[in-house]
């Protein structure tokens, strides 16, 4: 399983995944579900997946080696839009070559998505999720985060708290302290994480870092965040009736 | 969708369901998960069901109206254990005459998972999740809650602050504050809500509530929760890289 969460704010984009890869619970393995595109002052993409692993590294392979006919490659998309049209026909490419295999072994097996998050010059930044089939949908003000994998656990904290207005780094606070509660949660979820923050019209990443257990910041981050959720329901009254 | 918890404490019981029954988003109704059966100063029963709702209606109605070849009913088991397997036996009885049929129209339409807690004298108070084969697990100090239906959005909570030893009615708050939490990021989960709670060896309950969206109690824990919460994340600090 795996736990990604992307933010698209009025200041930037924050990208989050965890590294856990699992065919069951003997065969546990640490993959990095982010993959980042840059070129200074010009752009810069990050692609997260979540499913297959096969179908993930196959579809980041074509869009690293360029796609046929034309051979177009995330370094050469002119807009995000085109870019996640890119993303959408690698994993075409990659259902067409092995799609019926997989579904002819276990149905279902054919099963990936993926969160693409980034600007590129000339353009707005944009945030993507897109599906299995190819198709995908864009991220608004209103809706300003899409999560894939396991996504229910994470997802009250960002419903409560992540608006359009956050401020980049409250954003990331909320993106670890909502991948601290589907840590604890699911199993199928480890570290390290991988956090991305991208500054709107810097097409750069401002922060790549990779956290794991030892990370002073999400140490404390998990520690006061449980015991302020023990201290805020001690406060609240008990049931009266 | 459905969204039950129960738990099993040291001071007794406490069991919360939502009311919202739903075959598509045009198509939604309240209809009551929680049965209760009850004998002053003798036992205390209570069933929450979640899944179809055909299913679950069956299986209560031979609860109260007897099991074939014996009549055995709730009302009338001598332990809890025999409660537990009584309801087993009631959804295989169910799956016998409509299992197939149900089946042949959709796969996996015989869906159902019920909790069962409650107390007969002589015995200790127990919680038992029933599955759709009708085989079931307990509760024990270590897990003392289940949950049936939507669980996942109000799981983080009931794992970081409940334990076997919390306090009935502060383990009560927390099982409303799952609740909101569902309510709040599932729309198929719905309001009234039935709590009932129940102290070890009173063989009644100690409060039988429905909560509704006008219940006092209720509004001011999800408006004060919600800005505990709030707090809570503003003094964090936040990423400093």
């Amino acid at each position: 399983m795996t736990y990604c969460v992307g933010m698209l704010l009025k200041d930037g984009l924050v990208m989050l995944s965890d590294s856990r890869t699992n065919a069951g619970v003997d065969n546990i393995a640490t993959f990095r579900k982010m993959t980042i595109w840059s070129h200074p002052e010009e752009r810069v993409l990050c692609l997260m997946s979540s499913g297959n692993l096969a179908v993930a590294q196959a579809v980041t392979n074509y869009l690293d080696e360029g796609l046929e006919p034309d051979g177009e490659r995330l370094t050469s998309v002119p807009t995000m839009f085109r870019a996640a049209q890119l993303v959408g026909k690698a994993v075409r490419a990659v259902y067409e070559a092995d799609g019926q295999s997989l579904e002819a072994k276990e149905p279902g097996a054919f099963n990936i998505a993926f969160l693409l998050g980034g600007q590129i010059k000339g353009g707005e930044p944009r945030l993507y999720q897109i599906y299995a089939a190819g198709n995908f949908i864009q991220a608004t003000e209103s809706t300003p985060f899409f999560q894939i994998g396991e996504h229910k656990y994470g997802k009250p904290i960002l419903d409560r708290a992540l608006s359009y207005d956050t401020d980049l780094r409250a954003a990331a606070k909320l993106a670890l302290i909502s991948m601290d509660s589907t840590l604890r949660s699911n199993l199928s979820v480890g570290l390290p994480l991988d956090l991305l923050i991208v500054r709107r019209d810097s097409f750069a990443a401002e922060t790549r870092r990779s956290i794991d257990e030892n990370d002073p910041y999400f140490r404390e981050i998990r520690q006061r965040w449980s015991s302020s959720l023990r201290e805020a329901i001690a406060t609240l009254p008990n049931v009266p009736y």
